[in-house]
């Protein structure tokens, strides 16, 4: 199989969008733009060897966690996903067949999520790597960054933390309906989607807005993964919440007069989903101060750093 | 360094532009979208080992590239370049002042262009990799496609073909100002930009555009470049003008009644760059017939497959 023959099969098997007024098959896509919003742009990659082994996972599971992660950008914009474009670089030992299955995961989320895929490209590598950018809109002035958390403010996370590892971060299901939702609903003031683990994206909000936070330990969600791998050792799973990556759950902050109101649309519209305030926005420069049933406590030690050391 | 401080660093450097509502930092980019037209998006990487390696070429040379490519992907859509994200692999042993060096010649080049960076991604990888997704804008159904060209058409080529293994592919010039200028002026009918050699990409303009074409070998514009590597042998010369991919130059198709008035406004606005007229669109089923002087000729074989073979 060659280049071409590639692409025109991806091509049959991507959906469009009506959004889309020129898609894969030309030097760049073409898109309508929507008046009065503005346009999000994320871009993430996946990569043999850094994010998983070619060995230990499913290609559909690999080209699901390419566009997840990215949609999960989104979600924490309170964006919603219009169109993608994927470059691939392609080792020459790894078969069409693989990268049909690839694209096979990648195009089911994207339906899923009603993402269309507008181009690509494919280059060769040693390591297979997929690098997806993906293109959202927002009713102008409607995005949710990092810099709007007040003192104040509670801090809320969805579903439970730590232990991604044990594969969750392959099949996680981005936040998008809860990310949107709560953008919409202004509810949001300041949201992030929780890579890095709780304690380095929730530092991300304080440095972006200029401000601290005193969180609860004993709140804290934990996950059944993090429990398990832990060995029931409370500590230890907490700790795990804490600093766990790749959760891809919803970290954000409310105004108190809208917390009452919030909790009670989301249990009616989200009840399968944990929403948990963990703690309040306060002044002090993105220090986090730890508590325990309302008294201060030592943390858990400082925040890791970046995943990536230069 | 930690990747937040490289960040931080690349973020001073990185020119916003009026369209980046909110730049590097957050989860996505914002951009303003103006009314009236189309987004026009394109992505393209390169790789270490298959485009270059990093003992060959200074690190300003590959940033340069790596925005390079994907301007002249939107310059043969005709569409004025907004802004850019870029994904970077970075291997453990690649120093933080060679990333920023390569960082230096990808924002001069972002400069001269006028285009803003908007944001991007770190990952490790075992190679060095460059994924920059460009974001242009084209006035509404004024983008120039591959499927635009019609039997009667001539067939003009920017600058000089072949040879561009001589580092011509790492420091040419986008051909924005004047891709642009035959959208703008409704000039290309079909337009593509030169990667795969001039067989190749000439054969995505006819398949697009399900016509055939008559191309006289004798008014291929040869560079220097390409008869050097051919000791003067002229059949060689010409050869690697057909077929060398990366010369970045724009191929496309006019009708017959504009092409008086397009050679001279192209004289007085792009002095120093040739437009040469190599043939004429036909009849035919994406097939190339190759004249010289008028006659008939055998054409030089059969058109090399893609670049990556699957």
């Amino acid at each position: 199989m060659d280049e071409f023959t590639f692409i025109d099969r991806v091509k049959r098997k991507a959906s469009r969008g009506p959004r889309v007024f020129l898609g894969i098959g030309d030097d760049a896509a073409i898109m309508d733009v929507s008046i009065g919003t503005q346009l999000v742009v994320a871009t993430d990659a996946v990569v043999e060897n850094v994010d998983f082994r070619l060995t230990e996972l499913s290609p559909e599971k690999i080209g699901h966690k390419a566009l997840a992660v990215n949609l999960s950008d989104l979600a924490a914009m309170g964006a919603r996903p219009v169109a993608f474009v994927i470059t691939i670089g392609k080792p020459q030992g790894l078969s069409p067949g693989w990268l049909l299955r690839f694209y096979d995961g990648l195009l089911r989320t994207a339906r899923a999520y009603g993402v269309a895929c507008a181009g690509g490209d494919v280059s060769r590598s040693k390591e297979f790597f997929a690098n997806v950018t993906i293109l959202g809109e927002v009713k102008k002035g409607r995005a949710v960054t990092r810099s709007g958390a007040a003192v104040g403010d509670f801090i809320g996370v969805t579903g439970k933390l730590g232990g991604s590892i044990r594969k969750h971060h392959f099949d996680f299901p981005p936040r998008l309906r809860e990310g949107i939702f709560l953008a919409r609903g202004r509810f949001a003031t300041a949201m992030i989607d929780i890579s890095d683990g709780l304690i380095q994206d929730l530092s991300h909000i304080l440095k972006a807005s200029k401000v601290g936070a005193a969180v609860d330990l004993a709140r804290v969600p934990v996950s059944r993964d993090a429990q398990e791998l832990s060995a029931g050792q409370l500590r230890k799973a907490r700790l795990r919440a804490l600093s766990d990556g790749e959760d891809f759950e919803l970290l954000f902050t409310v105004r108190p007069r809208r917390k009452k109101e919030l909790d009670k649309i989301w249990r009616s519209k989200f009840p399968g989903l944990p929403l948990t305030w963990i703690g309040r926005i306060e002044r002090g420069d993105s220090k986090i101060r730890w508590k325990r049933e309302g008294k201060n406590v030592r943390g858990p030690g400082k925040a890791k750093k970046g995943y990536i050391h230069f």
